[in-house]
């Protein structure tokens, strides 16, 4: 029998209970033994028929040996963090979905974990149910990783394919978002993309074995795409998804989260919807994608379960998973790579002041009603170099409205 | 320092070796220790810089008490199956990207590694590189798999997608394979769905924990498809591809291949030339899809390789991989199973006659040019009552040209 515990009845908490008690058949043959839920931690109270597994206190997990397996999913950095850490210390193996922990604290967590011979897992924290965290360790092992980009947030994909699809403007499409649940009342964390943020850190941690921080990361998110950039982008043949993408560049890593200009052939271009896509190039695997739902109670618990019933069966064999946080910033600034850009602009004599700047760009012909508005995509250039011929633009009276990468996956 | 075998060296063999000497340092980085291949077995003589590592005697390999891990990427069951036998008795961990072995003798092979404490995995033989029998087995172990259907064949995928997008018939898209090395001199593996077939087998066992005999599977090519049928689908919002699936069907399993019209918004339906897509269906995690190259060189080695860094990992920690052969035959006889058809007829006074046979269909009214020819879909019906109909039309001189399965992802 494996005793287990659940910190935090929140919705991923409440969903792996759910998954444990409908696919007890499944979990237990899969682990091939028996499976019991011991305790559950929150500081609320609940009206649920196993009310009687709730503590408000930690110690009573940390300290009950008999319990070796933790999923962590109540959210945030404290006190997360501090209770993880102490049930790592004491033996015990902790999986989560809580991505903001992994991203700040991953690497020493994976370090203490180790040193107890125990493991520390979070598939749950990237693309919630979506396998992502095990293959890209294990079965793209033997590949050096070139680029990884992805959908990484299921309610800016919802807002964008609403845009897109139905014309909606971005405030009704996430005032949608809100009703149907996919978005918090205060939706800052996933429009301004630092959602996305932290799951692009920890992919890139996993990949390129160095610890990225999220505060290091250049990060924009949706609220400024307004359905005329999303006319011209698909006049042009191209869908805007919100894009946290990472590669290795000279030295250090480019790793950033902004708006871009998919062509609607790309894989990524075709996931809609509250749907998450990672794709993942490697030198030999070539392009591989993830394909699934990016959040979602029950979606997100499936992959704490498998979880939990992986390091209940791994007793003894612990992960190799870790990467290095030595404190040294590994990110380019990322104003030095190159890309190219869709721009929209307002002002008079545009087509003569953009041939001053832009030597040659593609210009996007259809739906120009608005005779002082004009819509272009420029070469690939340093991002550096496209801001100061902007800069110049508009020191001749042209207005940027918009400037959103192109990518070409 | 890890010492490796490869028993085979043609396409995928090549790659293995060559995969695992321009990722050297990726691979040791992963596995946390050096690693040297010891020995190729092959019969063929090979002028390659390490033609020194070539044995044609297997006892070389067998009887090497350095050598821990072995990749059998020989295909065909004999010897390969005797080999991996006699290698698993001995104690050394085996891998392989042997479909046709693992689909025949994988249940066996997988005791007698948990026998010796040795793990057997298998990971190229579905879907080339794309990582889908870990994450299957681990990542998705917390769900009841309700289904699985996916595109198996890069082949199959690219003749499909030549017939689609650029109007050339099924011989001239199949000369062009051929051209391009995607398909044999001898294609039946591929276009009658044989390769397929095994595919789908294996992930069946897995999800399943039976074994699935691919001469129980029905199945079927796509050398029957025409323009005709191609343009007819498209004309009804449908992309025609060959579609893999397995499912539980009453106190069996529905385990087929054949060519399928799929809604073209469907993921799998936008999946085209040599690429594979695997949709995975859970109760708790909903729909992941896995996509990649399915085939080729270096995109298979890539999964053959992190088989045997996994391997080499996991020295004492043999993998729960395994189901059972009980000599049973679980899959269902598909005529009992309920399904649409798109069908296809010529003859006179079609219309009439169909309404006779059919209460209610969708006729596909563009692009009928002879007035002699008629294509409509059906309701889902069990398919026996279906042909029972197509045979009382026939019998009314109408002749059926063509008729595929309606699937809805």
């Amino acid at each position: 029998m494996i005793y287990m515990a659940v910190m935090g009845h929140g919705t991923v908490g409440s969903g792996v209970v759910e998954v444990i008690h409908t696919n007890k058949y499944q979990v237990e043959k899969n682990l091939g033994e028996q499976v019991c839920i011991k305790r559950i931690l929150d500081l609320r109270d609940f009206d649920v028929p196993y009310a009687d597994l709730f503590t408000k206190d930690f110690n009573d997990i940390l300290e009950d040996d008999d319990i070796s397996v933790v999923a962590e999913v109540m959210g945030g950095i404290h006190p997360a963090y501090e209770f993880t850490k102490s049930l790592l210390e004491r033996g015990k193996s902790v999986c989560t979905s809580n991505k903001e922990l992994v991203a700040a604290k991953g690497a020493e967590l994976l370090q203490i974990a180790a040193d107890h011979h125990v493991n520390y897992f979070f598939e749950a924290s990237v693309g919630g149910g979506i396998p992502i965290i095990r293959p890209l360790h294990t079965c793209l092992a033997a590949n050096r990783i070139e680029e990884i980009a992805g959908i990484l947030n299921g309610t800016t994909n919802f807002i964008l394919t609403k845009m897109i699809h139905d014309k909606m403007d971005f405030s009704d499409a996430l005032k949608l978002a809100q009703e149907l649940g996919y978005a918090e009342r205060n939706p800052s964390a996933d429009v301004d993309g630092h959602d996305a943020c932290r799951k692009i850190c920890i992919l890139a941690d996993l990949a390129y074995g160095k610890n990225v921080a999220p505060e290091a990361v250049h990060t924009e998110g949706i609220s400024s795409i307004s359905l005329r950039d999303v006319a011209y982008a698909d006049a042009a043949g191209y869908s805007i998804k919100l894009i946290g993408r990472t590669k290795p560049e000279g030295e250090g890593l480019l790793c950033m989260v902004s708006p871009a200009l998919l062509p609607k052939e790309s894989p990524l271009a075709g996931i809609n919807g509250v749907f998450n896509g990672i794709l993942v190039r490697g030198n030999a695997i070539g392009d591989v994608m993830f394909y699934g739902q990016g959040a979602g109670k029950l979606a997100t618990a499936s992959a704490v379960v498998a979880d939990m019933i992986d390091m209940a069966k791994s007793k003894d064999c612990v992960t190799s998973l870790s990467w290095v946080d030595d404190g040294k910033n590994y990110v380019v600034d990322y104003k030095t790579t190159r890309v190219a850009f869709y721009v929209r602009l307002q002002g008079k004599d545009l087509r003569n002041k953009i041939y001053r700047q832009f030597e040659k760009v593609t210009f996007i012909e259809h739906l120009r009603e608005a005779e002082d508005e004009i819509a272009f995509i420029t070469p690939v250039m340093v991002e550096k170099d496209f801001y100061a011929r902007i800069a110049a633009l508009s020191s001749h009276g042209v207005q940027l409205k918009n400037s959103i990468r192109v990518l070409d996956y």
